[in-house]
């Protein structure tokens, strides 16, 4: 999407035809700086610095690793060596060792001087399916954005309530839950979001504030407490989030809030939709209360960054001296409350009959890889 | 209650007998410092800057303020300036303008020579009742914190939620929500308080987390959007909350955010209950829509002070930078959702007839002051 009027993926080959540059995240929202990587080690320490972050952007930063570590050297010893150097910069992160598979498998068949070559085809591929991918949520999420704004007076805006960051800096392009609002945007449907700050990493009024600004799409921030009143107040005409996993009975993990949302969206009829490509369905669940809930550090709680007057950022102490606090991470939205998924493939109910009506291979075969390219 | 060991109020008068003494809370979590108030400007400066808050104790901060201007200046004259001077500190605190009315109807019946002890006397009284109020809150709802824990294992915890603050250094001793709180824990019940942070002003992190932990009550900071997770997993036996105002219906104004709380209360089944004194019922309005609600600055949602490494206290700016934001203060809970009102003369359901069992007299004088005696 745009920042200042320019196309930027989250990601891209440089015009020498080999070095990789990336937005460094850890400076936004304060600040706008791309970064070159050159090595493989350098592409390891963006992942693990979180200079990239979101489950798309880091598999495909992987898979540029590899490139990087196929040019310098493409020997089998090499590839071995850069597929385990990347794999433990994120060990949780499904997205990254499926690239990595990806990889790992075009390159084991090439002969060592053809694999520079076709590391970079497979990186970039892996890219371009992920931006087709989000492409196809957006196109098939306009559809329900169109039709809530056919109902509106001319000029009314369609207010789209969004939570946490499941947007185009998360992905290499588009974004998922944003996908649909940037489509409708740049077609002209006057669309206003809230953004959730999503406490307590603000991803929301870190990273989701900042790409709709930058693309030009009118925002407001809210706190998290804020989108139940305004649900109420009939200011919101549809929720649309992100998630990180989805069982087979349609439940919702996604960032820590979520539920709550979900359940103001039912209690206000507001239509609840979540955003998600096919690789984010876990086939091998039944329901959502099977999902292990990270709990994270609770310097997240105690601790924000901000800015100074000055411009400097800085890390401050926000809560009572000594009190402790808690941090879990995710909560499961139940599929009673959620009206609908967005993929790839088109839009379904929150069921598992809803889920294989989209992919209905899924019928016979339910235990593979949810990561088939 | 309590902190370091030794008993405070909010406000009380120094050995002297005349100048009154009151917390800082603008320093709070960071520091705890107190302030001697020795004039009507000094009261009326510590009023506006906030440096108390919540409405009972700007109520007694202001009679002790006419007290002082009665002690300096006992003429007719002076009374007017003082209760106008004082009045416009906070210009929509019911409780301001009630104290004020107080103070001035004791003081125009006496004899200017005897002003000063009257005013003394009556702000005193005004104190006092206040504790006596939120401490019969506290007996009423220690009785269902006594049921929580009666059908626990020996040792476990009675886990509370709350938001925002509705403590007692909001009023003058113990609070409203955290009075049944208080004297759970100073009975020998093992609880345990989930205290929401409460965006965007975060006065649970910083005031409610403060002066639970200063009497030493277990709690745990946690973010606003956390609640509902914990509610699910069984973590949470009880909800209490305070209220800004509740109608006739039951209907109940209370921070931003309390509605998703009781959503999700509802959702799994957790008793949620709103402690309130007397005054704050609005026998005048009848249903929750028709609470306005304040919409605050939006540099509440997008700066946050905290406290650096070396301990300066600094406001930083936490969102995307120019993006904008809105902050509606208060939301609307519907009486369905609510369990039980916790009052000063007992509990009942969140209806009217609820409400007027405890209230009789409100049958047939339903548009009379809420702030009576």
């Amino acid at each position: 999407m745009k920042i200042n009027g320019r196309h930027h993926r989250t990601i891209w080959t440089r015009p020498d035809g080999w070095s990789v540059e990336i937005i460094d995240q850890t400076l936004l929202p304060h600040r706008f700086e791309t970064i070159v990587l050159s090595t493989l080690e350098e592409a390891a320490r963006a992942i693990v610095t979180m200079q990239v972050r979101g489950a798309p952007l880091i598999g495909a930063t992987a898979a540029y690793g590899v490139a990087l570590a196929m040019r310098s050297d493409p020997s089998d010893a090499s590839l071995e060596h850069a597929v385990a150097l990347l794999a433990k910069q994120r060990p949780t992160a499904v997205n990254l060792r499926w690239a990595l598979d990806q990889m790992r498998a075009a390159l084991v068949v090439s002969a060592p001087g053809q694999r520079a070559d076709v590391a970079y085809a497979r990186a970039s591929q892996i890219c371009d399916d992920d931006v087709e991918t989000c492409r196809r949520i957006g196109v098939n999420g306009l559809a329900l954005i169109r039709d809530i704004a056919a109902n509106k007076k001319a000029g009314e805006r369609v207010n789209i309530l969004t939570h946490c960051n499941a947007g185009w800096l998360a992905c290499v392009d588009w974004g998922t839950a944003t996908a649909p609002i940037y489509m409708a945007h740049d077609a002209g449907i006057p669309v206003h979001v809230w953004v959730d700050e999503t406490r307590p990493r603000n991803q929301g009024a870190f990273l989701t504030a900042y790409e709709l600004g930058a693309h030009g799409v009118p925002h407001t921030v809210i706190v998290d407490n804020a989108g139940g009143h305004y649900m109420q107040q009939g200011a919101v005409d549809l929720v649309i989030v992100g998630t990180d996993r989805v069982t087979r009975n349609g439940d919702v993990a996604n960032k820590i809030g979520t539920y709550l949302k979900a359940l103001a969206a039912d209690d206000t009829g507001v239509p609840f939709h979540v955003a998600l490509p096919h690789s984010t369905i876990d086939w091998t669940l039944e329901a959502g209360y099977d999902i292990p809930i990270e709990e994270r550090s609770s310097d997240e709680v105690l601790k924000i960054q901000g800015r100074l007057p000055n411009g400097v950022v800085v890390v401050t102490e926000i809560a009572a001296p000594g009190s402790p606090a808690a941090n879990p991470a995710f909560d499961v939205t139940p599929a009673r409350l959620v009206t609908g998924f967005i993929t790839e493939r088109g839009r379904c109910t929150a069921t598992t009959d809803g889920l294989l009506s989209l992919y209905p291979e899924r019928r016979t075969d339910p235990s593979s890889s949810t990561l088939i390219a």
